[in-house]
């Protein structure tokens, strides 16, 4: 396999600039704090393969959807994540020869994601056809501690020359999307303001009119010290910059620090946007670079206080935890609560939409753990303030009650337009119902169903049942002309992941009903009134689950993926030439569908959420089926299968599959990471080594363990927030250490065996 | 239902200008020559709705292919049917005022379509909002003689003042296609030339380099007479035309005559268009108009002599019959062996390509019985040409051997771009090779075999071959992922039909194999080393033929559609609320999909092209049960439908049906033929008379017939052509008469009793 970057515990390290690679490494190197992010683009101008990308959280655009052939119930629009303004932009010329590493000779390139302490670094030396050596270094973050803010410290020292280097900050918001459907661009200007050391440019969306001001300041310093230079103005549409020029001898450092604040229309009122972001501008101007990046490492520091695992013995493993927790932390802070985690994050525009059942599968157990308890929560009513539009969809398709959730949306509604995915992709709902179940457990916090969670149940539920049909010949209710979350089969019948999840869905309406008619009396009979829910729907929803139909082969002991699985030739991953892989670059769209090889876990993904109905000999024998047909064309896929893998004591199984979605991007294993890194399934790496080598589950409201080291590792420790206590578990060869880090005691089951661990004591056990 | 025009044996008549309905009035009064086609715009300009269309045949424009997601394999382009130069323009001005029906005033609108002599011809008075009033007649036609040839007749009688008229004929060539992917424009200029009287435009597509050439000549007469008038030039880009005035006094009629060549660089080389483009044009032109229509209406009169309908006693199903054989010869001559038959002919732009699966299902039976046999042997030789081509577009889909041919080409080259139906409707191979055999039948011609038939049919076979695979759980061969004709359904397994003619196909080629072998030993040697064929290969096929899986339910003794088929919610089309029909415009894609509503004959498709191996049960089991299910939304299902009701002896339902496929478009059956009219399926009805009412088939090289008469009709009539022999079917309520109006005695089987009838006789049979 390539490799791309080097190893290393805390920091992501390119050493050698590789153009081919290069869209792959913006992505990787992308910095953000949740209200913006930025990929790692050059500063200065580059004309070799580059895809650039500026993103505010929350502000995108309803592009016009672009199909080949319309199908009834499409969306009018796809809502792109919206490329805006560059911000950090910053022309350099080194006397009157443009810096653009594409032309230039370059030495010593080191590209540096410090992700200790939350900046990007950059540095080389440069050689221009006159012979004339630059060394730049260049870094850069966004402040996790005041969200509008970023700042570069960009530097040069001219090696083996005296002469005149110029910098020319700038604010350009004439930026396109890529994936722009009809090549439109979706920003229009306001107004701009350019003066001497700084500049603003205040920009609007085309429709939908969000308002983004972009605001920079800026010094030069000469061996660290400002100074005074020659200023000229430039402004073009919806681009403003300064030009600086700054003689300089030989090995003499000069640097330029900019400061940018990015402030939206999502906070502010429009009117009021400059007024705001020359506040908020001037003050980080006043702090100063060092104290901004000082502050930065902190709140950088206090963050893996909480989220961080260690793994001792094994670096490639450590660097990409580390790497999947920062871009987490990146991308979500749980903050906003009108916000969610696109599959993407701020590392590229592809997909677009913010919001998949990946939050809900992969996400929230992630948040749940490391942080307080309103983030997951935050995420689930992301979803009941958006049940209106979800019935809405489901009425546009056709239904008479119930509610559909959009499999991408942005503001609730459906914005993807593949009919096999869009109309069939049904398991989506599912899985916003299992997040309620999830959280809940987790939490303890049973109050949520009266005040937010039946409502979605019931509505989910009505859907299922308006979705099955019974089948005169089967005698049992079935689930027609679906797409499971492996969409390497679409339009399917009976997928059992789907059939067993909507099943799943009443079970819980229903518990969950009967929770809130014995605990929350009065609450009940409002709701009762307000859903209007009858008792023949409850009925109903009983003979459904009491006869829904579940695809099983006898002869393997397993739940089938669909309806006819084994009519398809079965032949295993391991069988495949390697130059196929991954059958999505290389194979039919029609050869992938009628082959048996799945994306993604379907049967396994069914079995991990409802693990705790099934026995482990069944988990087993669908594992051992499923996991050599799966070629985990997902990223969401390896991580299900690693969790199970550990469960069943496949450490070599469970390993394998934890570096493949642990280093999904770093080591680019489905050639695809040039779109930018896959955020949710970061997550799932999370889940890989908490639930999946740490075993963590909660039962009967209590914390359980069952801990197994991977033979190539020392330790691993990680910390999980539960219920208000702080828990870090270190697991090791022969032993495990749990420390309570809260200032409450707490009973937790390991292995089994239940164990008290007093407030800020620790205990340890033997490992068998 | 909405009437759209008036009933006549002879004429479409539209005696109203309604604005809403324009378009689809557009479609129906299109007239063509097989070389080009027009449709019914105004000569005039028009500011209300309207779809400009100007069609050359085999002019072709791959445009870039426009999907919402990319699938591995799907082509680069799509191949556009071509909007070319708008020839039938001219400006009209009374005064100074332009004429436009959007805007004046009209009374006593008739736009009547002269079937019987190939014309249409345009009638209104038009009032200014000076209160100015004129009477228009518009009269055109594209020569079936001259091919190149247009002609226009525009005359104009002011009513109610004197005044000054002035006509604007052009040539423009700025034109796009309303279903241009990026709204581009295909066409540039190469260069034009306008004098008085004249003008020419000679303009090149931007990719693949067709040229046209269109010249005008035109005379202004008043009263008849040729009256020179002031001439003024115009030209823009791709645009060139004269303004001529003449001062008219109250009801002296004054009108253009406007001739038109049309030339490409199909038939010329580019630089020799002009000069070639003027003689010809010059020749029509000392023909003169007159001269010119007598000649069209001569030659459709031999037409009708071959190909008419005559029915008596029903004005609507023969109006009906005979615009559907009037646009199948407007359609395609089979003078071109290089063109097919477009789904839309030259009625509109809608669908792209020119050839798809409907030219084998249904055009080949109109042609073979109604014209020569090498008009239906040219249309398979164009499929053989293009075997290479389909042999590539399977490798591009990943098989190791055989052709798939293409669902949509112009040049044998896939341009489809939905997966459930580019990869997946591989149906149509089956009924590429069954029209071989259709055609060897019809006509005798074993010969074909070894010149061209196994070429295809061995490489056909081939494909199913590698495209079936075992099914370990049926012990059967299965084919899996798949849509069959009835699009209703996409991505199933063992489609009824496809793995039908599938196992049919290598039945076939077997048997053609052995005819060759036996029959001309020499050749067959040649071939066999020319394919490569192996024993092991027809092993392998005789195996698939006798373990092939085929759906079926027990209890309704049917062959089912698909897998699963009767897990769907069983509902008949009568049980549906009228308003939801048509399904396609009011359902969401997956509702259709889980349906059990078809869109189109599949399991009946499969018995109607195998009737001779089925038994009248089983058929009237099938139909039975699909009847009430299927929704005919597809223009190519009421047909086959008809003709196996007929065969059943159920007379109300053939006669439904009949009329449901004749005036599909007349009566706008599926609310879409605003796009243009069904050709291809306008085959469909003449099989509908000749198949089902007439009970025409061919048995062991024997005619056969087994007539039926709807009640509604006295008597009807039609003629085939079979082996060298013209033989005219006419039959009425008491009996049918069947004339052998050729120099060859004949034998035929009617109502399974054999008669002879001796050449230039006829034989009187009492119906029971």
């Amino acid at each position: 396999m390539k490799k791309y970057f080097e190893l290393d515990p805390w920091n992501i390290i390119q050493n050698k600039l590789e153009p081919e690679d290069n869209r792959v490494a913006e992505g990787i190197f992308s910095i953000g704090n949740g209200y913006m992010g930025q990929r790692a683009n050059f500063e200065e101008d580059y004309s070799g393969e580059t895809l650039q990308g500026s993103y505010m959280a929350g502000i995108y655009y309803p592009d016009k959807t672009r199909v080949g052939w319309w199908k009834n119930g499409y969306p009018e629009y796809f809502a792109k994540v919206l490329n805006s303004t560059n911000w950090i932009g910053i022309g350099v010329e080194v006397d009157g020869d443009k810096l653009d590493l594409e032309k230039c000779k370059v030495e010593n390139f080191e590209r540096v994601l410090n992700m200790k302490q939350g900046y990007l670094c950059r540095t080389f030396t440069a050689e221009f056809s006159s012979g004339k050596r630059i060394k730049v270094e260049a870094k850069r973050f966004v402040s996790i501690v005041n969200k509008e803010i970023g700042a570069i410290k960009y530097s040069i020292t001219p090696l083996n020359f005296s002469g005149m280097i110029s910098f020319s900050p700038y604010l350009d918001g004439d930026v396109k999307n890529t994936d722009s459907n009809y090549d439109e661009k979706f920003w229009s200007e306001v107004s701009k303001k350019t003066e001497d050391g700084q500049a603003l440019l205040l920009i609007k969306t085309k429709k939908l009119d969000f308002y983004l001001c972009s605001l920079m300041k800026y010094d030069v310093l000469k061996q660290a010290e400002k100074c005074k230079c020659n200023v000229e103005h430039f402004e073009k549409e919806k681009f403003v910059g300064n030009t600086v020029e700054v003689r300089v001898k030989e090995n003499e450092k000069v640097a330029i620090v900019k400061y940018v604040a990015n402030v939206t229309s999502r906070d502010f009122k429009p009117n009021e946007l400059i007024e705001v972001g020359e506040k908020i501008l001037q003050k980080a101007y006043n702090k100063g670079y060092e104290n901004l990046l000082n502050e930065q490492a902190e709140a950088w520091e206090e963050k893996w206080k909480e989220s961080d695992i260690i793994i001792e013995g094994d670096v490639s493993a450590q660097q990409a935890i580390r790497f999947n927790i920062f871009q987490l932390n990146q991308t979500y802070t749980g903050e906003d609560d009108r916000l969610n985690i696109g599959p993407k994050g701020f590392t590229g525009e592809k997909y677009g939409g913010s919001t998949y059942w990946d939050t809900e599968a992969y996400c929230i157990p992630f948040y749940l753990a490391t942080a307080d308890k309103k983030i997951a929560r935050n995420l689930l009513i992301y979803r009941y303030k958006q049940l209106e539009k979800a019935k809405e969809n489901a009425r546009k398709l056709g239904f008479q009650k119930g509610a559909l959730y959009p499999m991408v949306t942005m503001n609730g509604e459906e914005c993807h337009n593949e009919w096999e995915i869009t109309f069939e992709e049904i398991h989506r709902n599912g899985a916003i119902a299992y997040a309620i179940y999830n959280y809940i457990n987790y939490t303890g916090d049973k109050l949520y169903l009266s005040e937010y969670g039946l409502d979605v149940l019931v509505e989910i539920s009505r859907f299922w049942e308006e979705r099955v049909n019974y089948s005169e010949e089967k005698h049992k209710y079935v689930i027609l002309g679906v797409t499971g979350p492996n969409e390497y089969e679409n339009n399917v019948n009976n997928n059992w992941y789907t059939n067993r999840i909507a099943s799943w869905t009443l079970e819980y309406t229903i518990e969950a009903l009967d929770y809130v008619k014995n605990n929350e009396t009065s609450k009940y009979e409002e709701l009762i009134k307000k859903l209007g829910l009858k008792e023949e729907e409850i009925a109903k929803w009983k003979d459904i689950i009491n006869n829904m139909y579940y695809p099983v082969d006898e002869g393997f002991g397993v739940f089938l993926q669909q309806d006819g699985y084994m009519d398809k030739e079965q032949i295993l991953v391991k069988d495949l030439d390697p130059k196929e892989l991954p059958l999505n670059q290389h194979w039919s769209w029609d050869r992938i569908l009628r082959s048996c090889f799945i994306k993604q876990a379907d049967v396994l993904q069914g079995l991990y959420f409802l693990q705790h109905l099934y026995d482990k000999d069944t988990i087993r024998r669908n594992f051992e089926f499923y996991e050599p047909r799966t070629v985990h064309e997902s990223s969401l896929s390896p991580c299900i299968h690693s969790i199970l893998a550990a469960k069943l004591n496949k450490e070599d199984k469970a390993y394998e599959l934890y570096l493949r979605t642990a280093r999904l991007d770093l080591d680019n294993y489905n050639n695809d990471t040039e779109d930018g890194c896959h955020i949710t399934s970061m997550a799932g790496t999370w889940m890989s080594v908490v639930e999946g080598f740490g075993g963590l589950k909660v039962k009967n409201n209590m914390l359980t363990l069952n801990p197994f080291i991977p033979s190539k590792w020392k330790s691993f420790s990680f910390k999980v927030m539960f219920r208000g206590c702080l828990i870090k578990v270190k697991v090791g060869k022969d032993n495990i250490k749990i420390s309570n880090e809260s200032k409450k005691d707490i009973k937790i089951l390991v292995k089994n065996k239940p164990y008290f661990i007093n407030s800020l004591k620790d205990i340890t056990i033997c490992a068998e």
